[in-house]
């Protein structure tokens, strides 16, 4: 059917259910709807998050979650992620206690979030990616990988209700994720490219998301110098695109689109 | 225009930006989007989130974020709420020391986030709450209301990107807020409800975001007996609306819609 490394799965019992209900004209109907569970995160001892997920993936999801959080250096060595259903926790070990885990017990004096903590940190670390600038998207290209998107059957089109994100290169989805969280969408792609050592630069992410600042920041932080969305803008999202030489494209579907960061990237050969 | 006693705020300047780019033939463009800020949230001197919102109406954001994770009573008495926008913070007073405060002192030693340690806490008054039986919502009234929410002036009919939610009662909104985070839009009607004493009884809310399992539960801290979207659901949010007795409306456009949960409310007399 297609040549993408993951792919959404539908047909899967476990990610949607049936449920009964009545239409507008009050008819018995019965309609899928994606499962969401809760997935608590572990880092060598220590809680860090419980996140609502569809469950699949939830290796990729801790760990891209970790590294998104610049909770994990990219430089880390994992030595092992424990998944347990029955208590619906996860939990990554790594060689040597983490940076996260002190900032984490000290923060926490002042600080009832993880993911407020490190905010700061996340700006820090950002400033100093430098995103490839010869990287080059072209108009023909971005037309035919939103259809190949679009035509993939998933979730989405099942059951709705799902965000979903794409890692391509030129106009081939090579992985595509599903999520109830788009951000899980995200970290789940972040997680497999580390897992299996996939670079970002000659990549090109997409989202069903918008464009956030958190969506550019995560985007940054994967190395990858093209973000497309089918949705629209933040103006804080833009603002840091502009600053990272990230090219973001929104409102992308068939042949339209509009570019408001980056524009240098996007060759016009479609005509 | 309206007899709402909030709604959108689309000529507000402080609310959007107008950003240059380029569309998908190269033409220089400029599209309004909407601005996004982090805002850092404190209850009596601890730190609790930072949040990130398009900054209207802080007070009723702050104080509905605390209501909705349970981190304020109904019955604590607020003494003060201060807003600074130059350093981007708002502190929350209470009269007496809340218990979210021993609970989070208590829980950081083994949880990095706020959000998650009062999840436990969130389903045990869940399950305590009653939703009054007897509220109904005609179908014809429902049309009405979809049309008033839909043709009102908006940030999102201005620049797209952002969440709206809606409290009515019958056909007529009440409150229309708009945030950039689906759960900001909530919580401001939430804290606007605590301020001003509104019952949630016999309103009806309106979101346009999915219905997920942390939507239904906002709903029903609430004591709001009809939830309805425009967008779908999840499985979990339907089983939890369910147990709650709440009436959940799911894909709500014109005329047509499904309902998934307490169909008993909803009556039929648009025929």
């Amino acid at each position: 059917m297609n040549d993408m490394l993951i792919s959404p799965r539908p047909d899967d019992a476990r990610l949607t259910h049936r449920v009964e209900g009545l239409d507008q004209d009050g008819r018995a109907i019965e309609v899928a709807v994606p499962v969401e569970r809760p997935l608590t995160l572990y880092l060598n001892g220590q809680e860090v998050v419980t996140m609502m997920t569809i469950g699949d993936y939830p290796d990729y999801l801790a760990l891209g979650f970790l590294l998104n959080q610049n909770m994990l250096r990219p430089g880390d060595t994992v030595t092992s992620v424990d998944y347990d259903p029955e208590i619906e926790t996860i939990v990554v070990r790594t060689a040597h206690r983490t940076d996260f885990e002190e900032k984490l017990k000290k923060k926490t004096q002042t600080s009832g979030c993880a993911q407020g903590t490190v905010f700061g940190d996340l700006m820090e670390r950002f400033d100093e990616i430098r995103l490839p600038a010869d990287a080059r998207l072209g108009t023909a290209g971005l037309t035919r990988l939103l259809k190949a998107i679009n035509t993939t059957p998933s979730l989405y089109l099942e059951a709705g209700a799902i965000h979903g994100c794409v890692l391509a290169q030129g106009d081939r989805p090579l992985l595509y994720m599903e999520d109830v969280g788009r951000h899980n969408a995200v970290d789940k792609i972040a997680g497999y490219m580390f897992r299996h050592g996939i670079a970002g630069a000659d990549k090109i992410f997409y989202t069903t998301g918008r464009l956030t600042s958190e969506m550019v920041v995560k985007t940054v932080q994967m190395g990858i110098p093209i973000l497309v969305s089918r949705s629209g803008f933040t103006a804080w999202g833009v603002e840091l695109a502009r600053k990272a030489g990230l090219t973001l494209i929104g409102r992308a579907k068939g042949s339209r689109h509009i570019v408001l960061a980056g524009a240098e990237r996007l060759v016009r050969d479609d005509a």
